[in-house]
């Protein structure tokens, strides 16, 4: 055994099969398999952090989280190690030894999200999974000025979460851009931290506003309103993918590659 | 009860949870739950024929057939009815009456299957049955000029399956086109038909020339020994998709829609 030693790391999964990051008894979670995985690797028990937590259902093209451990090992043998124990919807990008000041989660300045929805009269039959599929016609320019009352600081309460945690309903939202592209439209939401079920709640008043029943200006209204019940239905979890986030140069983190999710576009 | 009426009816299909397309005995097959589908939308046993089986694991983005019916229902109520007996990863695009001289395998002029494989040293956590995984750097350029010897009309005894059915291992190859987006590479292949496990077998060929193992003129020496034992291993069926089937003009079928399988580029 060594010093201590943290470790960053850069994972992606499809959260199809999971209840969700968190670690839950009896439930498959992310959190658990990663940590029985790291355990095997280090051969003590290794806890970890991450970046932000996602729901049931909701992918990750990059997660970031840290944990420590005396074991001796370098990061490649730790990247090829842990995979080994990982299932195939699991995948570790990356391992890096970063210093004790870093923390994946208070650390990080910034998140980004995206939502892909298929919009189509027709179910998608292939990655029905990796998309939520909306059949009426949606109408992208409204939902993207609609959206862009959101940015800035702002109190989010309309888009909370009855269970969220947080000490605060103020969150920074840098910039929000919805793109289509074919059938498919792109949600991409860069913040500097996210209320639970935020963005999933966004995306549900961004329906209301896309087929018509609703204004743009209403997006205003619903966050003035800073009342959950004047929103919308919470968007399913099929589309959400937790797509990057970013931390301080210093730590000097690599990138996670893209991974399959090969849509055009990319605000980051 | 009517007239006797066929219909042509076009499928998408997520392949991974299935054993292919054809009925086999207590396995989930896809031709099983379509025909069950159907039935139920007919209020009696419904029988279909496909334009081209797919194995175990393999997608189709577009798959067609047809059945007979003397069921009146519109083109309308097939596809509704239909879409709701089946499962999330499998979906009818359109349906459409058609004469009696038409027939999904014998009718269709010409099919094109896309494989598509993630490029990246650490394997996909995401959309991993979307795609087949290779670690080694592939050399796209020479993938591309090798797969030009099998264009035109050849013996294709060496991709061909050992338990192939086909009368003639004969088949025309119309184009063959390999392109790489980041860490995509998409290889599209149309023919007028293809032989048991014939894609497969190309593709496993291309990746020993991608690595080097191979020089591409091998491509034509695999081709000319019209022997299975000289071909390599056959590629997984994972990024294997059967995305369209062509007929003549004059049965006026509908253009199925891309659904989510949003790689750019398309030789169709």
């Amino acid at each position: 055994m060594g010093d201590r030693q943290r470790f960053a790391l850069g994972l992606s999964y499809q959260g199809t099969a999971y209840h969700g990051w968190q670690t839950q008894d009896n439930l498959p979670c992310v959190q658990t398999l990663l940590e029985e995985a790291l355990s095997r690797v280090a051969a003590h028990p290794v806890s970890v952090i991450c970046a932000g937590r996602t729901d049931a259902g909701v992918h990750a093209s990059e997660q970031i989280i840290h944990f420590d451990t005396e074991a001796v090992r370098d990061e490649y043998a730790w990247l090829m190690g842990t995979n080994s124990y990982l299932p195939p919807d699991i995948s570790v990008q990356w391992v890096k030894a970063v210093s004790a000041n870093f923390h994946a989660r208070l650390r990080a300045t910034s998140r980004c999200y995206r939502y892909v929805i298929y919009n189509s009269p027709i179910r998608p039959g292939i990655l029905h999974n990796a998309v939520t599929w909306h059949y009426r016609a949606l109408n992208v320019a409204a939902m993207h000025e609609a959206a862009q009352h959101w940015v800035g600081e702002h109190d989010f309460s309309s888009f909370r979460s009855s269970v969220c945690q947080a000490k605060t309903p103020h969150r920074k939202i840098h910039a929000i851009e919805i793109h289509q592209q074919q059938s498919l439209i792109v949600i991409e939401v860069i913040g500097n931290a996210f209320l639970h079920h935020m963005v999933r709640n966004m995306v549900g008043v961004l329906f209301l506003i896309g087929q018509g029943f609703k204004k743009t200006r209403w997006a205003l209204e619903v966050l003035e309103a800073k009342d959950r019940r004047v929103a919308g239905m919470m968007a399913p979890a099929n589309g959400l993918y937790l797509t990057k986030i970013s931390y301080p140069a210093e730590f000097g983190l690599p990138i996670t590659p893209n991974g399959p999710f090969f849509l055009a576009g990319s605000l980051l």
